[in-house]
This record gives C-alpha cells, structure tokens and sequence, in this order.
C-alpha cells in the first residue's frame, strides 16, 4: 500500500515511521515547511515536496495530518485523484472532504505525539469512518496493522473524543503544571509528587474514577476547602478549585443516588 | 522499635503491613470500629483495642493515621506516655500535639492509599516534622527503612503539599470521571482514553508539565474553543473549562515571556 503524507509534524513523524515499520511503502511527504519535510522524508528516506501541485497522484491513501486550521485550504490545493485521502484530525468533520475528494475518510490515532519520544502504537485506539463500506474497510485493514484497537465512529463521536481528550489530557497536564508551582513557591521538589500522579492514572484501569474519586469535596468539608483557597494567590485559581469542587460533589451525590436507588430495586 | 497504630483506614494498613515487612514490631492497633481493628490485627497478627484508655504505653512510636476531624479528639483522649507521637495527615500542623503529647512529629507519605491494592513503598516521599533533632532523626531513621525518599517540610509547606496533591490526584481524578460520562453519552468506551491518560503521566517523567501543554487553550483558539463549549451539557462544566483554558493560556504566555526575557539577557 502507498501512502502520501500530507504534513511533518508530531503525528506524521510518529506514524509514518510507525507504518514504515509495518510494511507499508511511504512514497512522498508534503509539507510547506522545507526543514520539517526534509527531516522526515530523511528519516523515512523517502522524497519529499513542498510544492503541492508536485504531490504524487497514484498513492493509495494520502494521510493529511496538519493542523485543523491549515487543513481547509491544503485539501483544496491537492489535485484530486483516485486515492482514499483521510484526515487525523480528532475535531473535524468527514464532509470537510466532500466537495473535493473522491474517495475519503478519517484516521483519528488517540493519543498524544511528540517527534522524539516513541510510543507503542499497539495500543493506542485508533478511530476511523469513512463515505462507504469498501473504503472503511481498507482504513479497517491499514489500522488493524499498527493498533489492535479499532473503533469505527461517526463525525459527532469523534467531537466528543476530542472533547474527553482535552479534560483528560490538557486539563490534567494543566492541573500538574499548577502543581508544579505550588511546590516550587514553596521550596518543594515537583517530583516528589510523581508516584501520587502515577498512581492517579494507574487506579482508574482497575477502579472507575468517579469510584476512585477521593479528597475533601467528595463530602463538601468546606473547613478543609476554605482554608485551601486562602492558600492560593490568583482568583482564577480560586475559581479553578471551587468549580472542580463543586462538581465532584454533584457526581458523587448523583452517584450515591443511583446506586441507592439500585439497592432498592 | 515498638510501634502503636491509632487508625485502620487505607493508610494504616498499607503503612502498618509495610512497617512489620520492615521489620518494625505492629504491638497494637487502635480504632473506634471494632470490624476495621479486628481485620486489620487479624492481617498483622497482632492485638486491637477500641479503648483508647487501653492503649499501651511502653510503644517507642505512635502513629495517628486517622482522619483530619477526628484527630484532635484522638489526641486528647490517649493518656500522656513517653513515646514519639506521630500524625500522617497532610494539612494538619504539627503543633495539634502541643499541649497534650511529651514528644511530637509528622509522618507524612504522599500518597493515595487503598485498603486492597498494594503500593510500592520505596518511591513513595514521606514527608517528616518535629519537635526536636533528636526526634526527627528517629522518624528519618524510621522513613528511611520504607522510603528512598525522605524530606523533612515545615507544617506551613505541607500544607502546599497537601493542596498541590488535591490538584494533582483528587481533581485530576475528577477529569477522568467528566472524560469518561462524556464517552459513554455518545457510546463511545472509556478504557480507549487509558493509553492517552497513561501517557499524558509519564510525559512529565521527563518534560515538565509547562513544557508539555497542548490544546486548542495554548493559543486560545476560540473557533475551537466555543464549539467544545456547545457540547458540554452543564454550567458547572462551561465553567471548568473556560477556567482551565484561561489558566492555561496565562502559564503559556508568562512561560514565554520568561523565556524570551532569558534569551534576551
């Protein structure tokens, strides 16, 4: 299977080398950036191009893994062609391809990627559609050859995959940057709170969270709770704290509920 | 170096079990729950009482591992002895002993304990306090057989620590739990969000979590932004994730001019 890439970023660099590993024959890499495409069509020993209109025609799948907001215009500067094109993009729609491709689909790879740290993509899910059954079937059989997770899902799902992955990546990384400067205001190590992080994310494989959840709003202690917000120095991480306190406290009581309700069935 | 127990929670038996491994002599444990002592001394092999006029008195150290609103109480009911009197809790201070023990400290593990699942001692920090050198030396000792990592911190710099672990395990626990209830109303498996969640943590191993943030917050992408508010169904959650893009954004852009301001030096 040939396999134009368009894009150089963290995810192209991750994938292409990935699919490489696997058999799959990378042809080409785009990108309009020379240095990223060089690099990786380096890596990849494959050529590359920053000239859209030098983009191979007689690839079998053209992966567009770019920005969303490049995403747009780069599709309607690719000559159309016989190959399947798909995007890697978590937050758009399929149809962003429909006035201009013939054959497309998505490849949405759910993790997070940088160019220089490895991952197992064995286990990373990989969500795909497409317009019809034949051309989900060979996004099926291309993901099935990296993942051992894969999970057809609608333009609508895929939004709130996205959605999920901001809490509980972007947010959670944010919530270990606050952390961060707690401790070091304080002449304390960050790493020392590694192992309860590790932990944290280790519990929720075996535990459901909303079962792992522990600490002071869990029974709404506003003793506890006050004296922590005079602690913190910016309204906004005022805010931070009550909200997220705030909502714990409703899903446990909406928990307790459900769970008393079952026990009186 | 004989050792009481007051409490059987989560922390007292991970900590009690680990200790007689250790080598410490467990020589009673105490609890207001008769089912939670006798379990736990069952586990040690060791007696219980649920009086706490009953608690030996010849023990060279007291470990109070109960919870913050019980333990002053606690403290006042046991009779005066010349044993070391210890508490485990983050944000209590030191000084709760003051007028009522002879010798004093904290032992402190950070950590997030359950009554089941092992941990990994020897990478937990235990954060240690007290009274006098002498004392706090018998606790480093004490720590040090459990512990690779044993720090001594003032009361007012556990209580950073105590609120940055609430940052880094309850709320971020609480992510998890808005993660997963956004899948599963759009049918899609939480456990394909694991990999990601797993990696989002051993990210900051090595890069510090700053360093590490991505998002559509980053630059604060409204176009993205808005549309992920549309599809949150609660105040409650615009409201987190409004606050969390806005921190984040000011990290990113305080992070920045740091940096900038140091290649300009």
């Amino acid at each position: 299977m040939k396999v134009v890439f368009i894009g150089a970023g963290n995810l192209a660099t991750r994938l292409s080398l990935e699919m490489q590993r696997k058999g799959f024959e990378i042809v080409q890499i785009f990108s309009q950036t020379t240095t990223s495409a060089a690099a990786l069509a380096g890596k990849l020993s494959c050529p590359f191009t920053t000239d859209c209109q030098q983009i191979a025609a007689d690839a079998d799948l053209y992966l567009f893994a770019v920005k969303d907001t490049v995403l747009p215009e780069l599709i309607r500067s690719v000559a159309p062609n016989n190959g399947l094109w798909a995007h890697t993009a978590g937050s758009v729609p399929m149809n962003i391809f429909e006035t201009h491709a013939r054959r497309y689909g998505v490849f949405y790879p759910l993790q997070t990627f940088s160019k220089t740290k490895e991952v197992d993509f064995s286990v990373i899910p990989v969500f795909i559609e497409a317009d019809n059954k034949h051309d989900l079937n060979i996004l099926h059989q291309a993901a099935e050859r990296l993942s051992q997770r894969v999970i057809p899902a609608t333009s609508e799902q895929r939004q709130y995959l996205h959605l999920a992955a901001v809490f509980a990546n972007n947010f959670t990384n944010h919530l270990f940057a606050i952390a961060q400067r707690l401790l070091e205001q304080h002449q304390l190590p960050f790493d020392a709170l590694l192992p309860l992080i590790d932990e944290t994310a280790a519990k929720i494989h075996t535990i459901p969270p909303i079962d792992a959840q522990t600490g002071p709003a869990v029974r709404y202690d506003r003793n506890v709770m006050d004296k922590q917000l005079e602690l913190l120095d910016s309204d906004n991480l005022k805010n931070i704290y009550n909200d997220l306190s705030k909502s714990i406290y409703h899903f446990c009581e909406e928990r307790k509920n459900t769970t008393d309700h079952e026990q009186n069935k």
